[in-house]
């Protein structure tokens, strides 16, 4: 029984749910290799870290020794958009499929063991269901249990348009888990109405129920929004060791704790022991580093971890450059460029306005100097080292 | 124009709705047939003359020089009733389809020309969709549009349950008519949502949009519910040419005029002078005497239709007694039978309570003599003929 308890908190640590439990206690007792369900996008994948909280569970469910689905839905990716309307979802080709799969597994497995990992794709057995099996698959479910669901209720009242397709996509959802005979599917808590069609679909075929575990969206690097490439508060796993570093080094020490819980392969013991010893007056910063270098280590290598800590140490505590800096000419005016600009054209800033209040902040430097001055101006045949916050340098001449 | 408005008046005659009038005028300029479809059940049909008020237009059509796509909704049919709930839903095998298919030809050519029909199963072009063209087809509508049609809005709104595939129905009709290039579509009052959705969804694929052109249910013998078998209150076509014909000539006078304008083909110049003729004290029997030979001839023959009157004439006009008359015999107890109950063995009423009614209503005649006794028993070795109502007869021997 221990070694079951050991198991089901290692399943647990940093999910928000898990139905039902105590169904799941009855499969692992069984004893064979529970057969868990996960679905992803078959468009072009780009993983940060938000995304690796998922794979993270499912690599943790492999060191337990169980069989992971990895499941991309190319059936719905083949199809588009089916309104038409949103030229962010054209149909993808059997070729971009299998070209976005290859791409998926480069980056998961990273961290998934190949070994015990099945990669599937669900139009293989959603096509063959053809017209009329998606007809009886639209007919295990009412409109209403539909409209239960958040997102189509609030939709609904708001008098906002719900296409009739939509509500096949948690059909299909669920079908996927009777097709594949899942015990266990995981996603993220916003995914939890779909989880539970397949068990539902797996009652009416007849089927064990599959348990679902529901895992919480990780903020980004603000520790306010959930991480997302649009909002740039992201670490992308195929970012450099540096950037990757130096990202985490960023992050709050509150936050830390939870990236730690839903990211770190570190043991629950130790990761307890961490907080008894920063409760007792350990410095944080210490642990960040352990867990960045774990990071930087996951996606690229040891000694990339070992690098870029030197560089991290080399950079902020000793106040040196680093070594890879980018190099920029900018063509100057007769009268020389104000500074916001220069920021701009060099790339270091998004917008003129940007670069003002970096310096207003105190956070520009022109050859480690800070800016103080939002009106100065430099003169073509200059050359600058310019630093914006603390991690984004240039080298910048200026040409006339 | 004569010509166009003259066709106008045909297609129109009693007709509940034509959407848009204007639109058809249209298509009737452009001269070619017109493709007019019709979709019929793929169940076992055994149709009655409220089923052919439909038919009747699509011969008039015909009549016109148009082309009718007599559709079989085989899809839905070969997938039965797909909650399962329904036991008298079961789903057909494909030659169970095409031996209806055959059965409906055997009717409907009484009155449409096989030669400008065409029998199509949607089954074709449906599967042939796939599940992914379900889906797309599926995305072409809102939720909300679809709970606008009048039944969805009802059942939602009375939290009776509506299954999604409920939804799919009417875009598969629609459909239907994309598939068959439809210029007009014909169906009852109670399908105007899904003809319109045969509009919409060609538009959604450029082509031309149908007409559509709804006709009234038609009432039964009793002139107040729709003509229907499970009421009793029906003319089947199959029925015997006495059956048909005493059942018209059973009809109210009002009724009658209803029964013309839906199933006559006589002309309308006719029937108005008709009118005339009984506004200015004609008797309506003899308009009805003719209009049911007229139904009489169209199942079966001018000489039956003949036939029929004769008997019918004989029959009431004469007080005799029909010639095809049943033979039953029916076993009588010790002590003898009471007069009910022989009715019921006999199989002239349903039950012992409708002979008494009867008797007690002045309908039931022994011998040609009315009984007036509800508690009269016959005893065995008797043989008495029959009547009960106006058309039922029955020569019984009472054996011991």
């Amino acid at each position: 029984m221990s070694q079951l308890n050991d198991s089901l908190a290692v399943i647990k640590r940093g999910c928000d749910e898990l139905l039902i439990e105590q169904e799941l206690i009855e499969k692992l007792k069984a004893g064979r290799p529970l057969r868990v369900k996960a679905g992803f996008d078959p468009t072009a994948p780009d993983l940060h870290l938000g995304h690796t909280v998922l794979i993270n569970k499912l690599r943790q469910l492999q060191d337990l020794g169980h069989h992971v689905l990895f499941l991309i839905g190319d059936f719905t990716g083949m199809i588009g958009d089916p309104t038409g309307k949103s030229a962010t979802r054209p149909p993808l080709t059997r070729e971009q499929v299998q070209e976005n799969a290859k791409s998926y597994q480069d980056q998961v497995f990273k961290i998934l063991k190949p070994e015990q990992t099945e990669v599937v794709f669900n139009s293989t057995w959603i096509n063959e269901l053809g017209a009329a099996g998606m007809l009886k698959l639209a007919a295990s479910h009412t409109v209403a249990r539909m409209l239960e669901r958040d997102d189509f209720s609030k939709r609904y009242k708001g008098n906002q348009p719900i296409a009739i397709h939509e509500f096949l996509y948690p059909l299909l959802q669920g079908y996927d888990s009777v097709a594949l005979k899942a015990d266990l599917e995981l996603g993220g808590t916003d995914q939890k109405f779909n989880l539970l069609m397949g068990r539902e679909l797996q009652k009416q075929a007849g089927q064990p129920q599959q348990c679902i575990l529901t895992m919480p969206l990780l903020e980004g690097l603000d520790g306010v929004n959930k991480m997302s490439k649009s909002l740039g508060n992201y670490v992308g796993i195929a970012e450099a060791p540096q950037e990757i570093f130096g990202k985490i080094m960023s992050v709050s020490d509150e936050l830390m704790w939870k990236y730690i819980e839903l990211l770190s392969f570190e043991s629950l013991d130790t990761v307890r022991q961490w907080k008894t010893d920063v409760d007792a007056g350990a410095n944080p910063r210490n642990i960040k580093v352990r867990f960045a270098q774990e990071i930087v280590e996951r996606f690229h290598s040891r000694q990339a971890a070992e690098q870029a800590l030197a560089d991290f140490e080399a950079r902020f505590q000793r106040g040196a450059l680093p070594e890879d800096m980018p190099e920029v000419s900018v063509r100057v005016q007769e009268g020389g460029v104000p500074v916001a600009l220069l920021l701009k054209q060099a790339g270091l800033v998004a917008s003129t306005s940007e670069a003002i209040r970096m310096i207003e902040q105190g956070g520009v430097r022109l050859d480690g100097e800070k800016v103080a001055d939002k009106g100065l101006k430099l003169e073509a045949g200059a050359i600058v080292v310019a630093q914006v916050g603390k991690r984004k340098f240039s080298r910048i001449t200026l040409l006339s």
